[in-house]
């Protein structure tokens, strides 16, 4: 079968692999769709970060690079392992892409999995990935998904999850007011899972296309150009003076932090859902004088159920959020490429490992 | 009667003012102690920061410079207003020194009116302070404390509120173990309060007097000198390799900040309880990675009556922290002077301004 595989910075291989093989406990896996994620981009372009070097081996997976891309797919179960009785042949399945010890509590009341040591991901540390053709997932790892969401929106099943998570972490509620600084993929996604929850939603993102795309998806009720509007002032007129109670950090940008500080009301809390590649500057006097909390948030945990209910009950939509269908042979040239140089109007280009989804 | 005045910058004065008038709703209260707060040693070092000055008026109270200082403080009720009938002549009380708008809600369930609008404080922006003989407060910011508490103790009810309240920012509780930042005022009372409600603390500071003040004093169960022991190691070796809990930032300084985020477990909570003049660098990428809660605290709101209830109880004992009593005169020379020139053998100087108490 065909992969897409990661050999070092600027250094990405179609390569011909063997397929799986889908042992006890696992799931046998045709990926439908694999999504292009920013963390990739950022392993090609300054990597390797997440992805194991080829002379030091990842201390869950024990793989090395060259490793399978792709942690953002859907796909249909072609074949269960030994003691798999809960899932069928023919499922629609999302999988939540986890690396992690196997003394780890991952249970469905666990908190803190995604936070255990050496934690990584499916498609950057090893276990196969998206960006090949098919993949064998431990069945934990499994999300089924209804027939009626199809797979190319299912694949944004989890970036969504990331919003999700952060939308939990900020502990937002109906009627409440956010602002998300930056409309990228993720800044989107996570204004998707606000609205579904009936939280009016302001964004603030310098590219008018994605503001465009930001209002034209219905994920924003107001999107606003830091570059021309005072976006706390605004945020205080429409809160009637008082301030949002909820802010997401999803740029990394240094003015973004500073603004959503001023945007918050008193008790405000702001969640960073970016990584951020340096040490942040921070008006801590201003965190404390306002009794700001700054919450971290990573990826998800036990997020995958509840996500996947709010698409398949229509409350999110995430057929706006796809920009581009591509084969594996396309994967830099017309994936990578256009996301690195046309970022403003791109937002998840999908790849179809197979080429049977084009 | 004798009070000290705020005039500007190194510029202190012992004034003799007429006595307050207790109008309508208001409490009479001769001043017992009043302790001098590292605010004050701002306002006299670097100020005005608090203090209005002699010509812009505060915009609640009205006042400028020269103002009376003094915001920690017991007393005993002399003479009560019109319409005050739950409180008599003879009763011990200590003060929660707020100036606030009379719109805003401050009620006994209210829980942010500390971050109102122009918020500030008795004793640094108006309305007299205890560092006069006697004033006049609002009933709403009196409160009532046993006679069982001497009352030179009972002036540290408000600092160890401010401790009170930065605990329950950081949801700390019995069983948790917390790592405080430095062994000053705060750091000390914040420490009590944490020993008091069965938490296990572990108090980083570079002083070795502030060091063997925290164990002495019952408020440390382990007592580290950054410069020699590699705190967050020694936190992980206490937790069985997890981290802490809570973390109490309370010094400002920036390496300390860097340690306490090191010394968490992910999941854990680090409040800020102290006043940061510059700008803080912050390494966002671990915030995200551990997910990290980093809240501001300040003041309290509604926290005296809990505050003086683990005093009245007998669970906290202030006597430790009192390491100087002084009179009205000897407010710049033996005390100002002492906290800023031996500001890590002195703890709490308290000023009795009638001299009775000495």
């Amino acid at each position: 079968m065909k992969a897409a595989r990661y050999y070092g910075q600027r250094d990405i291989r179609i390569d011909d692999l063997p397929e799986p093989q889908v042992g006890p406990g696992t799931v046998g896996i045709e990926v439908a769709w694999c999504g292009i994620c920013g963390t990739d981009l950022h392993e090609y372009l300054e990597g390797p970060i997440f992805c194991p070097t080829h002379d030091t081996p990842h201390p869950i997976s024990g793989e090395t690079s060259p490793i399978t891309l792709g942690h953002e797919f859907s796909g249909v179960v072609y074949a269960v392992g030994e003691g798999v009785a809960d899932i069928a042949v023919g499922q629609h399945v999302v999988v939540e892409p986890y690396i992690i010890r196997d003394e780890v509590d991952t249970g469905p009341h666990s908190t803190d999995y995604h936070l255990s040591r050496d934690m990584n991901f499916i498609g950057l540390a090893g276990r196969g990935g998206g960006l090949g053709e098919k993949i064998a997932v431990q069945r934990r790892w499994v999300h089924p998904i209804a027939d009626s969401v199809p797979l190319d929106q299912a694949a944004l099943i989890e970036p969504l999850s990331v919003g999700y998570h952060a939308v939990q972490r900020s502990g937002a509620k109906a009627g409440d007011v956010a602002v998300v600084g930056g409309a990228g993929p993720i800044g989107l996604l996570t204004s998707a899972v606000l609205k579904a929850l009936g939280v009016t939603v302001v964004i603030s993102e310098v590219s008018d296309l994605r503001r465009r795309k930001a209002t034209e998806s219905g994920v924003a009720d107001h999107a606003l150009d830091p570059r021309t509007a005072d976006v706390a002032a605004e945020v205080r007129r429409l809160t009637g003076g008082r301030g949002a109670d909820v802010a997401f950090e999803c740029t990394s940008v240094q003015v973004v932090l500073d603004t959503l500080m001023d945007a918050l009301r008193p008790t405000g809390v702001l969640v960073v859902v970016s990584i951020w590649g340096k040490r942040a500057e921070f008006d801590m006097h201003k965190l404390v004088m306002k009794e700001i909390d700054l919450r971290g948030t990573i990826a998800y945990v036990n997020s995958h159920p509840a996500t996947i209910e709010l698409v398949e009950s229509g409350k999110i939509d995430l057929e706006p959020f796809i920009t581009g269908r591509i084969g594996l042979d396309g994967l830099v040239d017309e994936g990578f490429d256009t996301l690195i140089n046309h970022n403003d109007s791109a937002v998840k280009i999908l790849v179809s490992p197979s080429g049977k989804g084009l």
